[in-house]
Formats: C-alpha cells, sequence, structure tokens
C-alpha cells in the first residue's frame, strides 16, 4: 500500500505514519515526489489494512497495490484451470462448449424435446431454469424441484449434463443430486452465504457476473468458491448495466480476452440475457468465440413465441442448428 | 400495453396482432399516427405478458403502460403508511428519525458504548452489523449470532430498539427474536428468496436499494414483501453505482421526493456508504432530511479509527452528537 | 404520442387533454385500460410536442411513438448508403475496411513511415491526428495544420486516402482542402454548430459515438448531418463510459448488428479507445468484423513506446502486419 | 508516479525500469512489497509521462500520484476564489447566490417580464439561452443574436446581471460584448478550443459538468480555463447520465462538499435538468444549499406550459416566489 501525503505535509504527520507502519511489524519508505511525499509500506504479505492510519493527519489518499484476490489469479496460478461437468471439459485454449436449452423448465414435453434437440444441434450441456428470480412477484417464479427432476431425467435420456440454478442454501443439496453443475445468478453474485456453502460442495459452478460487478469484484466472488475448496469454477460474462437501454444490457465483450490474463478460470459468454432480442444472438455468440471465450450458453426453446419466459431473446431449434453450424466455422481449433 | 407497428407493416399484419389480442379475450383497438399505427389493447387488468405476440410479423416495439407492481404504489393505496419499530414510528410527513450505530457489532464493550451514546444523542433506533457482506473472502465477516444477541442485550439496556441485517433464510427466525426490524442488504435486493421468507414474517424490514437498482426493480423488490402479507417496509436509499468514483457511490437524493409521488412506504437515506469520507455525512444527511425523507441511517463507532469495518465513514460520538444538534435545525416540524 | 392518465383521473380530466389535442388540429382516441385511462394523439406527421398538455391535470407520462430523427433510418430509407472516400466504398454488407495509422502525427518520419506501413499491410485508409481533444491542457496538443498537411502528403505518396479530425468550425475550410474525410470525435458528438456546418460540405464525415451517448442520440446527431444535406455519414463505435474501469472503455458491439437494423448508415468499429491495452485489440478487431461492422479503425505507430500519445494501444507495424493476415479469414465475403 | 512490477518480475526487468527512470534524468526507488515489487519514481514536477516505459517487461501497473490539473487545486491555491459577475460575488462560503430566467429567450416580452419578475422575486443573475443545443435538429434552436440582445435588454432595464451559453467560438467576442458571464454547456464542457478561447477573455464563465464527466475530467476542463489566464470560473453540477432513467439525470449533490475540499472554484447546482419535473426542483435547490453550494440555478418561465423548451421542468413566477420564500431559511450566514 502506497499512503499519499497532502502537499502541506508536515514532516511530523509524515513521521506519525511511518511510527504507525511500524507499530503493525511493517516497513514504511518515504517516497519524495516533486509536489508531495508519498510513503510505501513495505514487508506486508496480501491486502494492508488501511484503519490503523485512518486517523492520521496530513493523508490524502491510500493506493492499494495488493488485490481483495489470491486464489483466482492467474499471477499466483499460472495454468489454466480445468473445469469437468461429466465428460465435458472446459478451459481457456480448449475447444469452446455449448449449453443450450430453455430459459426455465416449463412441462415434461418441453425440455425432453429440447434436451434432444440441442444434443443433437451439437451442444455439449443442457441449461434449464426450475427457480426463477423474477423482478416482480406476478410473474411465474418456475417449477421448482419438479423442475429440476425433469431436467436431470431429459439430461439423462439424451445423454447430455446438465446445470441448473440455485437460489436458496436449502436447495443446493437437493438439487445437487441431480445436477452435474449448479448456476449462481447474476443477483446472487454478492450472496455471500450461498457461495460459501456452494465451496464446500464438490460440483462444478457457473458463477454469473453481477449487473453492475466490476471484474475486481467477480473474481473476489469466485474467491470465495476457491477458498471454501472448490476450484471448479466457470465465470459467465451475461452483460452489465448501463445507460444504454436500447438493448437490455451491455454484453462485455472485451472482458474476456483481458480476463484470459488475468485468471486461470475459464469464462463463457451468455449473449441472449445482453441482446434481448433473437436475431442478435447469433452475431455476439460468434463474437464470443472469437475472442477466445471458452464457451457460450444460449437459451433455446421448442416454440419461443409460447415461452414463459425470455421468449423473444430464446432461439428456436432450427435458429439453433443454424447457429451450431455457423459456429463451427469460427473455432479453429489453435486454442487462441 | 401499446403494440407499435412497423412504418412498413400490411393491413394485414395489423389484423394478425389484433386477432392474437381478441384470442386473449382482449380488445385491440389502432391508433393510426402520422407514419405508423399503433394498437392499444384494452380491457387488461395488471400486466400483459408480450409473448404470445412476440412471433407476429410487422411489430416494431411494445410499450407497457401497467407497472410490475401494484400494491407498493401510492396510485392504489394513496394513504402514506406508518411503520412501526418498538415505539417509534417512521412514514413520510411524520418526524424523521434516525438510525444510528457502528458498521458492525465487535465487542461487547464497543456495542455498549455505541448504544448509549446514539441514544442519549438523540437517535431513536440502533443499529449493528452481525453478518457482514463482504467483497472478497479474507475480511472480517462479522461476529455471527454472539453479535446478534449483543445488539439486542445493548438496545435493551439502553432503552431503544435495534435493527440488523440478515442475509440467509435459516436466520430469519433466531434473529428476529431479538431484533426488532430487519435490513435487507442492497446486494441482497433481488434475493427473491429471502423477501419471500421475510414477506411472511411479522416484523419491519429495511430495504436497502440495490447498487444498480432502478427505482421500479426496488419497487418490485417491495412489491414482493407486501404481497406475501407484510406491509411494514422502510426504503432505504444508500448510494448507486455509476462511472463516478472519486467517492463509493452516488447518493441519488433526487429519488426521496420523487418516490413520495409513487408509493407510500417511506423512504430514509443512508449517507455513509455512498460517500465513504466521514466529513461529508452531515452535509449529505441534512440534505435528506430538507428534501422529505422520512428519516436517516448514518455509522457511528465508539473509536472509528480501530473499527474493523467502514472506519473512514463512520463517526465518533462527538461528530455524532454535533450531527444531531445540527439536524434538528432542519427539521421544521411542518412534515413537508 | 400516448398520454397516460392517472388512476384517479376524472373523466372532466380525460375530456380537458382531448380538447386541447383538437385545438392543435389532431384526434386524441381513449384507450380505457384496466387501471386507467390512455389517450393517443392521431393525425401528426413527426414529433408530437408535449408543452400544449402539460399544464392540465391528471396526466401521469407521455409516451412518445415517434423518434427524435428520420432520415437515419432503415424505416425510411430501406436500402444501405454507400460512403465513398477517394476510391473506397464503406456500407452495410460490402468488404469491410481497414483504417489505420498513428493517434497524432508526430513528424514527416513517423508519418511517412506509417503511411507506407498500413498501406502495405492492406489499410485502405490512413488515420492521423493534428488537433488533439486532450483531458489536461499539460498534454500534447496536436501538430495543428502542419501535422494535416504532412498527412496529406504522406498519403498521396502511398497512395491511401486519409482522414482526421477537426475540433473547431475555422478549420473545416482548410482542411477539408487536404483530408478525404473528416473525422468528429466522441467528445464532439453533440457539438451541434459543427455537425451543422459539416453537413453543407459535401465531404465524407466519420461520426463517432459520444461516451454517454444513448443510440438515440446519436443517430439524432448523424440527423443534424443528413438534415443539411450531407449523407456521407460512417458511424463509429468507440466504447461507452460505464462503471468499469478496468479496461478504458466499455466496447458495446452488440450495437452493431442493432444498428444495421435500424439505420442505413454503415457503422465500423474503433477497439483501440476502449481498450486501451495493445494485446486486446485484436481480439476485438475480429469480433468487430464477425458481428457484421463495415470496418475498423486502430492506431498504428512505427515506435509504440515512443508515441506521443495513446501509446500503449497503439499496435506496432509488425503487430498490424499480424493483424490484417489475421483479419482475412474473419471476413467470409457473404456481406452478412 | 508508482511502477507496479509483476509477481514473476526478474531481478534484470526491475532494474531496467530503474534505468529507464534514471535515463529521464529522475531517480527510481524499489519498494520490495510481500508479492511484488514497485518502483517509485522521485524528483518528478507534475505529471510523469508513462510513454519511455510503456515497452519495458515485467510491468503490471501505472499509479499515477500527480494529478491532470493544479492551478484550479486547493492543494496549491488554498484560498477561496471570487468569481465576481457585475456586483454579485460567488464563492465559498458567501451567501449563496440564485440565477434564474428562462430555458430560452422567445419574445421581447417573455424576457422582459421574466427579467423583472426573478430581480423581484431575488435572484441575482438572469439566465437565458439564445443559442440551445437540442438532440435532433428538427426542434427550436434558439433565436440566436437577437436573442443575446433582448437578454441583455432586460437585464439592463431590470438592473441585473445575465448569464447567457456560447456554443462556438466565432460567437464569442460578440456575445461577450452583451453578457456578464458567459455559460459552457454540458455538451462543450470537452471542447477544448472553445475553453482555450474563453480563456483568453476576461470574462466570468459557468463551466457546467458534462453529463458524464468524472470530477477529475471536470476539474481539468476548468484548468484549460485557468492556464489560459482567466481564473473567474464557476463550476456547475446539473446531473450525471447513470443507468437510472426514472428521472432525466441523477443530481450529484455529493460532490459539492467533496469539491470543496479539492477545489477553491466555486460550485453552484442546476436541479432543473437533472430531475425533469418541476415539483421536484425545490426540494433539491434547498438541498444545494445546506450542503454548502455557493448558489443555485433554476429556470423560471412566466408560462411554462407554453415554453418552447423545458416547460415541464420551468417553475412559474409564483412557483419561484415561494422557492426564494423556502431557500432563504436554508441559508445560515454562517458560510457553512
Amino acid at each position: 500500500m502506497l499512503i499519499v501525503m497532502d502537499h502541506y505535509a508536515t514532516p511530523e504527520e509524515v513521521k506519525a505514519v511511518i511510527d504507525a507502519i511500524e507499530a503493525q511489524g511493517l516497513t514504511g519508505q518515504t517516497i519524495p515526489g516533486g509536489d508531495r511525499v508519498a510513503v510505501g509500506i513495505l514487508g506486508n504479505h496480501g491486502y494492508v489494512d488501511e484503519s490503523p492510519f485512518r486517523s492520521l493527519k496530513g493523508i490524502r489518499d491510500f493506493i492499494h497495490v495488493t488485490k481483495p484476490f489470491k486464489l483466482v489469479s492467474r499471477d499466483f496460478h499460472p495454468e489454466d484451470t480445468v473445469v469437468r461437468i461429466g465428460s465435458v471439459e472446459v478451459g481457456w485454449g480448449l475447444k469452446p462448449i455449448v449449453i443450450a436449452g430453455p430459459c426455465a423448465v416449463e412441462s415434461r414435453e418441453q425440455i425432453f424435446t429440447a434436451a434432444h434437440a440441442v444434443k443433437e444441434g451439437g451442444a455439449l450441456i443442457l441449461r434449464g431454469g426450475a427457480f426463477k428470480p423474477r423482478t416482480g412477484p406476478h410473474t411465474f417464479q418456475g417449477m421448482g424441484y419438479e423442475g429440476v427432476e425433469l431436467l436431470a431425467e431429459a439430461g439423462r435420456e439424451a445423454g447430455i449434463p446438465i446445470v441448473t440454478e440455485v437460489m436458496r442454501i436449502d436447495q443446493l443439496e437437493r438439487v445437487a443430486r441431480y445436477a452435474d453443475c449448479l448456476q449462481i445468478g447474476a443477483r446472487n453474485m454478492q450472496n455471500f452465504d450461498l457461495l460459501k456453502e456452494v465451496a464446500k460442495m464438490r460440483i462444478p459452478v457457473v458463477l454469473k457476473r453481477g449487473m453492475s460487478a466490476t471484474l475486481e469484484e467477480w473474481l473476489a466472488a469466485a474467491e470465495y468458491i476457491l477458498s471454501g475448496g472448490n476450484d471448479q469454477v466457470i465465470l459467465c460474462e451475461r452483460g452489465i448495466r448501463t445507460f444504454e437501454r436500447a438493448l437490455r444490457n451491455t454484453l462485455d465483450l472485451g472482458v474476456v480476452p483481458y480476463m484470459r490474463t488475468v485468471t486461470h478460470l475459464p469464462v463463457i459468454v451468455d449473449p441472449s440475457h445482453a441482446l434481448g432480442i433473437r436475431d442478435l444472438i447469433p452475431h455476439m455468440a460468434r463474437a464470443a468465440l472469437v475472442v477466445g471465450a471458452a464457451g457460450v450458453m444460449v437459451e433455446v426453446h421448442p416454440n419461443p413465441s409460447k415461452a414463459l419466459c425470455d421468449g423473444p431473446q430464446s432461439l428456436s431449434i432450427e435458429n439453433f442448428n443454424s447457429l451450431m453450424k455457423d459456429l463451427a466455422q469460427y473455432w479453429t481449433g489453435k486454442g487462441e
């Protein structure tokens, strides 16, 4: 940490800062600049707490050099992590995976049709929500455990592993009995208790980026899961909230190659929620692959116009098959 | 709902939309504009689902006139709701309340000192966190139930009701035995399961605005609580995330008088988290009262420089007493 | 326009609105909903002004169906516009163009080296700034007219047309004598007087999106140029300002396929300014092509580590040649 | 500046950085941390350019300690600047001023009525726009020079100085002959050429904050004016663009007390544009005063429902008189 002193700070104030640093068993080193002095703190391992210094006079700013995460950082773990969902491998530079299926499980017929269709189309993992986070209480909230069981049955029959969202701690154990991978949604990215409990389980997790989460916060959320002992984490970019509302959210594709330099955990992209318009999905799915994403997740529904949620952004099975043909051209096998 | 047709939509396409509306038992009425036709939907009660219309040709846009909430709306409940926490009343136009106390309960001595000090200073409710949502896993996470019990004991001794944050469903019952009011934090504003469970309880709730929540989403979150049968909800503005990072968040004071026209639920303001700098708090607390907020919540610590969390934004007891004297000048008793 | 009445609006208030509509020579049609009445305005051509209605009682909201632009809209001009810069054609579905060159013209040697290099590498247009908009006054502000003349000379020698930014009206005429295309920068997107003057000229314009401009505002800015008689406008997405600051800006690639449905004007993408990190540029340039952009603009400098501006995001000539080989794989000639 | 090295940076890489620093005539000092080394640069006066270091290996980050502005900073100029407009003084801690008048000058009658009314109501400065920046070209663009002359005549007759917006450099001289103070609008805050020209004039300037300008950018824009020799600058907060669109913009009142610690230039607040709703203006004007703003600027129109721009947010003369009575209670004369 660097403590930047005021332009007018007195030598006594600088000395008091250094004394306070030494009282912590650390070393303070003055860095006299042109306009002001800064004091560097030496000897720390990990994040330095500002609190012992806050009440001192003459301080203008604290600059943290150490980040609030470590286990997720490529700096401390240079090799790519490979996440295994059933027999599917997800990782930077591996063949990108496609996760597909309806926003919500709605009926046996719907999910079985979807499961077979996405499997045949080339998806490697089936998605489907049973517990749906909805903005208001007066809309369809999902089929619950019955939905989880139908999803699992459909996946088994079609021969494809499944991922589904969990929203509360008391769902974890029961859902994990059926699912191959759990999803933590954007609204729960900082539901730290949920993260801590998922951390104790030995099951892969898709951790969506919160709608207004910085990369640092997203990585710190993943750090909760890794520090609990579970390193099978896939990060999923799904669009952020900005001033622009012509599309639902702003898909932040630039983070994909950037995150690859920062973390060993794979990043996939969900274009469906950010765009909210069916015809735009294939464009952005394609773009996700060419920026190096480890996979994409898309919403597919046997009959989008009857979908109980996210209909406008759901691909039909025909759309999906055409997307898969298209995507095949954009992965060159170079792993970059 | 209004369905706006494309400039080039054919009469057949318009007719297909009207037929689809009538298939729902509703009425469609064309509104021929200068450049295009729109079709209004009549006869609906509440929000109209777009899904039956999505696959139709020639549609440019859906415009929703009905909002995703109703119970929280002043439109349907014109009288102000009064929330009662112990003997304290919180409501638009009532004498504004002050909630004060440390970010986190840290020790018996700390919370007892704080409780007596804020009570004597004029606070009507004592706050203190026992379960702390922290960005990264490597920082102080709160004292847990022991903290809740200490807070309750301190409040009882000082004769002041308490509010504390809950983060998981399985905490609700046990915490509610001690607390006079529960707080749902900004990161849990859309933790819909937590909202549903709190809705079943007969205890007042402070619902903080999510860091990137629109007013509509905030109101829809409160709607979850009201539609479960609990109308004792206080909304708390605590700053939103914007591009500006000189201060921690942007305190959105303009929403206070605006929300007063929209909802009967009282809105209070927490300036501490948005500003993150002690010296700015009194300014914004004062401003909150003059825009008509039903109260303010501030962080007070007997020794801010030793605080385990939020030290830089915590007021000392001396600061707090001076703030309270200041605030007394800004509430005129007119209730606006 | 749709005028939404309050839930409690009286029949007299509704009638007063209809009377006010008729006083404008238009027709008002009531649309009775479940919870409230709305009044549609019929017979207007273009945007309806709210002002005659604002003082009326019982109105909750105005909903505009007509947009503040028309000439730029595909709705009124379905065919793609082709912009011609020298012999280069820019348009949706045409072979995407590459504009390359240094952030700023710095010296004769620098710009001549750059011109030859980008031309040989396959760029179709040379860029270079002579007037530089800089956040603070104490940094390099560009070479001015001398820079424009050097750029023109370099372009002529290398046989490649040039584009350069103009910042003030009194520069227009003189710069247009040398340049094949003018650029309006992000900070000037709503410098309406500059737009009006450029509109009068018969020269192609690259109009960058403002850092916080909505698509509607961007299109309305282009409307200024078209309504002045100049339809040779290329829109350039260059990243928007969001809460995320790990990268300089958030490149909003999703707008490219969306804008293609909305406007006939071509959209190109400048990834350099949004990312600010050299190694990320090729990823996003590639992504821009696969989402259908009409071209990309990148910063190339013979010696990035000596660049007087934007060094960290400038490609070396070697980087550029490698990017061009890479991009060739991502344009399939299908025009979609 | 602090150069943060990679965790894996070799001693040779660190040495190369220090050598490069010394090649600039500066001194490099290593600061060995727990996880990585940083190198501080000593001996610089003002901002250090990163460019000589960018191409070196093993560098993770550059941290700037020096800001891109100096003259506007309280750090280098501790005493409050007082801006004089006619005989009116504007400064931190002085009696707050009120600037009032219509969005646009529309006619002789309108501006004369407004001038007398706001003067009688207690406003110290009259505002009125003659050149209007409008999102689209198809709306009222102002009366031009005729508007400026009418405004000046009205101000002279009513005995009140005037402020009006300039948008282009060639307007400056002519407008300055009539106006007592020039306004630079939010959209022109980074129109650096306009700033440079205004800097050469000896006339007070109101510099509005750009819709997405950080405080640092706003201060750097003011630095352009001061470094050209004109220190008579008033900063005006007018709301920023955020994800929240229920109100037009988010009025960022927290910056007022913060800016007071950072700059000696006075900050005033314009609540009209941020809120866009007449009834909310008095609340926020009041709040501006209690957070210490040096003044407020409000839109007042003799007949808001007929206003050619910004009608919904314009106060009537009656509203204005009532606001002025209200505000008188909120300035206590303590200067804080």
